[in-house]
């Protein structure tokens, strides 16, 4: 197989051929041992014993994406737009940091935008089978964008009265409820059902409203729920009736319809006229 | 534009004008602010070093509030109705608390003071007026109001028993079991799954409730779930199918569909049959 | 109105007379304070100031009880299907310990006295006659009933599972898992996400196991959650086809029906046979 | 009944006659009294006191347990192929563990033999063989799978990703986001809303990070729950519609249907014409 863009590409943009498929695996293999090593290194003891090897594994792994980045951009017929896309600045931000700090040695916080590159695993379940499952929940999440978003206003407004309350009842004399805004970090805890612990109301007044506010995180909970479930319905509704009519090719139709909704043409060819309740029309 | 009523009601209360949007988009940023203020003013390190900045801002947002208020109250036919109305009062009381401040400034009256001034926080509630996504999710939840109560209502009763029953078990030698009432906050938090932790059983017996409760907590979650995504889904096939076929009195009917998906009827009377392909049927 | 069987029966057990409403309003009210006073009651404070009131509450609580119980065994026809039906018992039990409470007054009781006092919290039970609306969520759980078995042995198999593999990753070093049914009572706070804290991993393999149960806890919650959905949109459509059959008056017909499943009779007379798509079996 | 592999494997393998039902709930019930034996043994007073009677029991169990497993070898058809099987696998696993436990008695073994005894527990998963109920819900889960997977990795990428913001943010002054490994086990425990509180964030940055997550979590809880739900109703839908008419292939009939309900076109082919109410049609 001999090495020009269009091989490279292949191998590198698809999946469907073997030499792809390989490539995905190993990549998928060494993004997660690259976010490991980061993260590995960030353990004092680990750090102490095999820090040495961890950097220059940083290292390795750094120079090998920036190879395939290289090869991304070379073989590409638009680079720019490559370079311009989510995942284009997602492979640079993976393999920009290591650079940098040879210039800005030191600030070992900053090495760990290199976790970044766990979104690089994206991409190869995108072009792997799991897109078309992907991509149902990222419509209904999409569809329910709206009204999850009316849900999360309406949390936080909740979350901002019922903090001021408590803030009131129990500010003076618990430390934990000092201010309005820890107050409201108590109060998403707790309508979250996440329960720290780390506040906790001490007046049997405070009680009572914390009881409130539990019951009712414990209530909404169903609206995302509802609204995700209705919208992944919806979602693979319109997916299932892939029935085009044969007359105006309309899209949509519900599992039962025997006729287009659009241009009233009868559905079904296959079955005999004599049989069909409305063999008026096609005949 | 010259300033008359007319306009101002055009820029207040709608928002179809480029005008109007501009002047909500600035209500809903100032309304932020305003409770931003209000949040930061309560922590400690803030008020000590910007209160004075903070309760200039709170001054200034205040009339802004009184003016805007004022401008309603002028530019609307009936005064009124509208003071009197859910939203009259939630602006009402937006701005009223900082006056209210002015006459209650001694240090005797501190808590009113401090009620009042957090009490600007419900400016909030302003935003209500924003959310007009939320039709479909609010039915949903007005038409499961009496399941929802019902289900509140079981899970209270359920804490209360399980409460007590916890009292009797952990009561006699664990300090946050001292009460019924601190027995059911405690049964409250478990079953919500909320799990402080500030609370809990040490002997062999009440963990074993306490793991009855917990996943008991975990099951009936599914209870208010089911509910609201059936309300959720029938609010959404009741705004889809408000046409029956006039032929066969189907219904489900898409919003776009122009004949009937089992009959093949026409949908639309007003449509002359001429033009409509099924014209055989309805002539 | 004449004091008889009768008119007795009618006032306590049937509501839609407005005496009988009033009579179900004033025993809910009843009811809830006389728990109110029972838990009360448990807090030291309120106990050592009101001791005394709520005792004499208690006991005009229990003599109202008592007369109603009584009322309700002399009016109804068969008291003694009444005494052993669900609603008896309860009701014989809310009024029960109040009693028994004279006879065990010995301090060497006194843990007895006080389990005896406790269980009164259970006249709340009597609210259950009031939750009519519940038939549509008790239908759906009931019909889930087997389905939610299989659920709950299959979380609680894992729990065992998981709470021993904990056992043997933290049981040497962290006295929090000292014991398979502490790790299980861990295991089970963490899969229902409740979640306390007072057991909580410390060796890196065990935060990766809890890692695993918590994130299978998170993602089970949907099965029970969308069994009930499944058995709520069940029991509801069930409950919504009212329609019978003119023929054979069968019932459980789809919204979409035209034909009764069970004979083949056409299901619109109202339709004209003209319109109707197969006018030939109807004609 | 004489004694042959017919009359044994009747009884062992099937659950019909009243000998298989009374040896399977005799099979359940020892298996529950041995896990709970194990367990027991792990709690420190209990095996000091009851530890002799429990090493007793254990024995007998696995005494038990030995013959059944060996019955099960020799009545069966194919010993092999149920030696290798998922069951035979776990009966082999239940009964291994305290023979093993006779050779590596010794003190220095002492952690395997903890492992060992503990592995017992596993015989818990001997309960799987008696959960049929759960076809519906394993065709869902299993139908969801690649979803799930899908949801599972966008979760742990947020989690990876959020866990190392936390780990910039407190790092610094926070034991316990000393580590990246540190902080995704928080922000695990975090976005599950399981809270252990173990670790939170102090700083004002940190809990309005903590914040994002935690509504994160509570939002997308919602994801998992929809996708079960949808094909729970599939899996629901799929059995009910096996059947679909052969005049004008409408699908939806119910299990007991004996007509389309759209076309009113007999179902059953085999059922003569002369009876079925709509011969008209089909004749």
């Amino acid at each position: 197989m001999e090495f020009n863009k269009q091989t490279v590409r292949t191998i590198i943009f698809e999946a469907d051929t073997p030499a792809g498929k390989a490539f995905d695996v190993w990549l998928i293999v060494l993004i997660l041992l690259s976010v490991a090593a980061v993260m590995l290194d960030t353990v004092d003891e680990i750090h102490a014993k095999y820090g040495t090897w961890l950097y220059a594994a940083e290292w390795i792994f750094t120079i090998i994406f920036t190879i395939e980045y290289g090869l991304r951009l070379w073989c590409i017929q638009n680079p720019g737009l490559y370079a311009r896309s989510f995942y284009g600045i997602v492979d640079l931000l993976g393999i920009l940091p290591t650079y940098l700090s040879l210039w800005l040695a030191g600030s070992q916080y900053f090495l760990v935008v290199r976790v970044i590159r766990v979104l690089r695993v994206f991409r190869v379940l995108r072009m792997v089978r799991y897109v078309g499952e992907a991509e149902l929940i990222s419509q209904a999440l999409l569809a329910s964008r709206r009204k999850i978003t009316v849900f999360v206003c309406s949390v936080l407004a909740l979350v901002v009265i019922f903090g001021s309350l408590m803030y009131l009842v129990e500010g003076g004399n618990n430390p934990g409820f000092a201010s309005i805004p820890d107050s409201i970090y108590w109060a998403v805890t707790t309508m979250t059902t996440v329960g720290y612990g780390d506040i906790t109301p001490h007046s049997p007044i405070g009680r009572g409203l914390a009881t409130i506010i539990m019951i009712m995180g414990y209530g909404i909970i169903a609206v995302p729920t509802g609204i995700v479930t209705l919208e992944l319905n919806e979602a693979n509704r319109r997916r299932a009736n892939t029935r085009t009519c044969p007359a105006c090719s309309a899209e949509g139709h519900s599992r039962e319809a025997a006729f287009c909704w659009r241009c009233g043409q009868h559905l079904f060819r296959e079955v005999a006229p004599a049989q069909a309740p409305t063999d008026d029309k096609t005949g």
